[in-house]
């Protein structure tokens, strides 16, 4: 029984739960990559001043905000966009556009926890800065498919719901409603498919507006609508068109949207969203008082829907064994089965390691039945034993149990080889 | 003029910065595998009992430490020895021992940054757990040394500076001086090397020792004292004694540490400590009130004197140079010569991306020469031009200058053998 506990809705990552992690970050870390995405990271901590700026006062509701000892207002940071606008408009001539940015990393946000949500959660960022053009959309939306895929997410197990903050902007000029009301309704909007229809319809009612009106736009807002051609046009010549739904009733919650918007829902499990995100050409200019103004697009997945998704996905599992069975295991395990031989056994764990090898060993003296469990409980591939025998040194595979006896001065490079060839058998089940 | 700055010691990770930074993770991360270690992580915030438990109430100066909206003391963690405690005891039976972990993520002290201190940092912990043998202290040490060497840091640039705490324990014996005085003594040997000499004689005297004989005691405790004797054979038979210098006026400031200390301090430069550590046998069975009595001992290494050290170290660039080349460039930049040929120029991308290819390529329209400049701009090797001759496809060689014409079908498979032949030449100066 242990005395302390984590903090409520923080997270342990036991090595088993940290592979699994690490295989989330290598994944998005590689699809960015392969789409000239740089890495980039902000702090943990910054002025709470920063989010009032960007999603005005009420946001520190939602905040693990303090006051530091010497008065400052900071909090932990409970999304990267504003640090990223920050760092953007800071340096923003040192950066050839566009700039194609990414990250990953920790926030954090004061809600209760509940399946899906914790309050230290990982975000993967991915983030165009200077290019208002669709392509840039197109990119964003192409990564985002590739990222599912290519945690073996299959076409039948996700969807890209799509649309473009404009089309209700045009709506509502052509409904002549106030632009003060715009916020209001975008609310409305976004809240459309959980909220009752009576009350609905009594909100919009109260802006001047009737629900079966807005029923019947967004159902005529489809993929043919003009205001996607472009955006079509690029992801159909990728092959990734098939990946989106267009769904007028996607706005994002944050205000800070100004065209295209997206959501990545997992199609079976009924899952909140695994990522989102949109355009966003104003926040620059806001975060810097109008001092450099740059159109901007980008979206963020976070690890823990994620992390559900990829447990309900049998597809999803080939490749996170690979990874474990490459990231938990060693490569050799040094049995010393005469302590008169643990000098040249040491010498040998170093040479070993020095040649690149992963090898595990006894640091003080066991039994050799003790030796050979341990061997198998650190998922060792080879047991090398140094015995009466040395300067021959027995090297056996602990997988297909073949054995053979190698020099000790030609162990490293023997080890070195051994290991290239391809693993039979699983050592993880 | 940008708005916003960033908190007080704390640091922004632009791509450049980041990259160095993942140089220094992969690093730490690599050489803890080839030793066998698994990698965890712990929560950023945990209860500020956690750490008064460890370190007794006057550590809460040195944190982060606030109220969260429901009361809850919370606190940045300053390091994450604490929280290892915490679930390692939890969870200690679903774990063989010895129990091989490593870690990194940010921790947080709330000092006056200055050169080697920031108020958000990054450490590597590598700790064994459940193995009181002085051959884990020895595997510790080893791999202290061999994350240096791995970065380039050489025999002529660093020291380990080792002692053991119990010698002074038996000082303290010898000398009939009381037990409660320990904590004290250990404090005026730690800043011994720092404080005037006429202030340390008078605080032994306090406690009925003189500084001569302290200083007589010292010399006399080399790497010939008994106590080193199994540690150094260990070390000895790996090679890697020569890094070791025995040093006892090490004691390590935390009261927590029972037998080996060590730091890695550099030789040239006269910085802070690299890394320090040492082990605390009793630490599990304090952090679980005596229910989980598991002996242990770790070492730490944060970023930032590192980081100080390897861009003061010639030799460490080489690694850096070359990692900076793996991971900041693409390896292809398609160039849309003729819009009438961008929808096959998109599907080449998305099929090069499939094959593990990294691309980058121009959003919108723009200029063949401007497309060739950003080509350059993300150090491209290849430019794959998609004009008038497509079917035909133009492959540049943007390092040799080299061209060769590839049809379209042809081009995945070719690309991808490309990028597997050498480097000519150097992308990044």
């Amino acid at each position: 029984m242990a005395t302390f506990r984590t903090v409520k809705g923080f997270r342990d990552f036991f090595p088993e739960d940290c592979a699994l992690r690490n295989y989330i970050f290598d994944t998005w870390r590689q699809v960015a990559r392969r789409y000239g995405f740089v890495e980039y990271e902000a702090p943990l901590v910054e002025t709470t001043d920063l989010y009032r700026k960007k999603s005005g006062d009420e946001i520190t509701s939602q905040l693990f905000c303090f006051e530091d000892k010497a008065g400052r207002e900071i909090s932990l940071r409970p999304e990267v966009t504003p640090s990223l606008a920050r760092m953007a408009t800071t340096r923003q001539r040192d950066y050839k556009k566009p700039m194609k940015w990414f990250q990953i990393g920790s926030c954090f946000r004061y809600e209760e926890p509940q399946e899906g949500r914790s309050r230290e959660f990982i975000q993967f960022n991915a983030d165009i800065l200077g290019d208002a053009s669709s392509g840039t959309d197109a990119e964003l939306v192409a990564l985002a498919v590739d990222v599912m895929l290519a945690f073996g997410i299959k076409a039948e197990d996700f969807v890209i719901r799509l649309s473009n903050r404009q089309i209700w902007t045009q709506y509502l000029t052509e409904k002549a409603v106030p632009e003060e009301h715009a916020t209001t309704f975008l609310s409305i909007i976004d809240k459309i498919e959980r909220a009752k229809p009576e009350d609905t319809a009594e909100k919009l009612s109260n802006i001047g507006l009737s629900l079966e009106d807005v029923r019947a736009f967004m159902t005529a807002a489809d993929e043919n609508h003009p205001i996607f051609a472009t955006l079509r046009a690029d992801l159909e010549a990728r092959g990734l068109w098939q990946y989106v739904r267009i769904d007028a009733s996607i706005v994002r919650g944050l205000a800070y949207y100004t065209g295209t918007v997206f959501e990545v829902f997992d199609l079976k499990h009924g899952l909140r969203a695994v990522a989102g995100g949109g355009r966003y050409d104003k926040l620059c200019a806001l975060m810097s008082d109008g001092s450099v103004d740059m159109p901007s697009a980008g979206f963020a997945m976070g690890d823990v829907v994620l992390g559900i998704l990829l447990s309900k996905t049998p597809g999803a599992q080939f490749g996170i064994t690979d990874y474990l069975n490459s990231q938990m295991g060693v490569d050799a395990y040094v049995v010393v089965a005469d302590e008169a031989q643990r000098a040249p056994a040491l010498a040998a764990v170093q040479a070993l390691r020095a040649a690149g090898v992963r090898v595990d060993f006894a640091m003080t003296a066991q039994k050799v039945g003790k030796q050979f469990q341990a061997a198998e409980n650190v998922k060792a591939r080879f047991a090398l034993v140094f015995g009466a025998e040395y300067p021959q040194v027995q090297m056996k595979n602990l997988v297909s149990r073949e054995q053979t006896m190698v020099a000790a001065e030609d162990l490293a490079s023997t080890v070195v080889q051994a290991v290239k060839q391809p693993l039979v058998g699983k050592l993880i089940a």
